[in-house]
């Protein structure tokens, strides 16, 4: 498993932390929000997901991975 | 119809939004979310729900009318 963190700007409540682990488990890899922190820690199966490919579905949420 | 103005502390997002709308539509009244203001419009049937339920009801999703 690879794990990485991201940066990412505009998650305000537990709402968001909640999209943000959805759409990463929706892709079959796990996220851990880090909510005052503003990261988002990512761990993933590098031959089944890219992490652009998660960066992108965080994005799709309405957040900015920066 | 009532109307009332209810000041709501602790919506930040528009997953809040959508959780207040919800919950009070969910009474059969109508509410309109100013996120900025934080303010919350409602519209209702004094008949048929009481203004105290839907405090209670945005209250239950985690927010607090002031």
């Amino acid at each position: 498993m690879s794990q990485a963190i991201l940066n990412v700007e505009g998650m305000s409540c537990g709402h968001c932390v909640s999209a943000v682990e959805k759409a990463v488990k929706n892709l079959g890899a796990v996220a851990r929000v880090d909510l005052p922190g503003k990261k988002v820690a990512v761990e993933y199966d590098e031959s089944a997901v890219s992490l652009d490919a998660i960066k992108e579905a965080i994005e799709d949420q309405g957040y900015d991975v920066v």
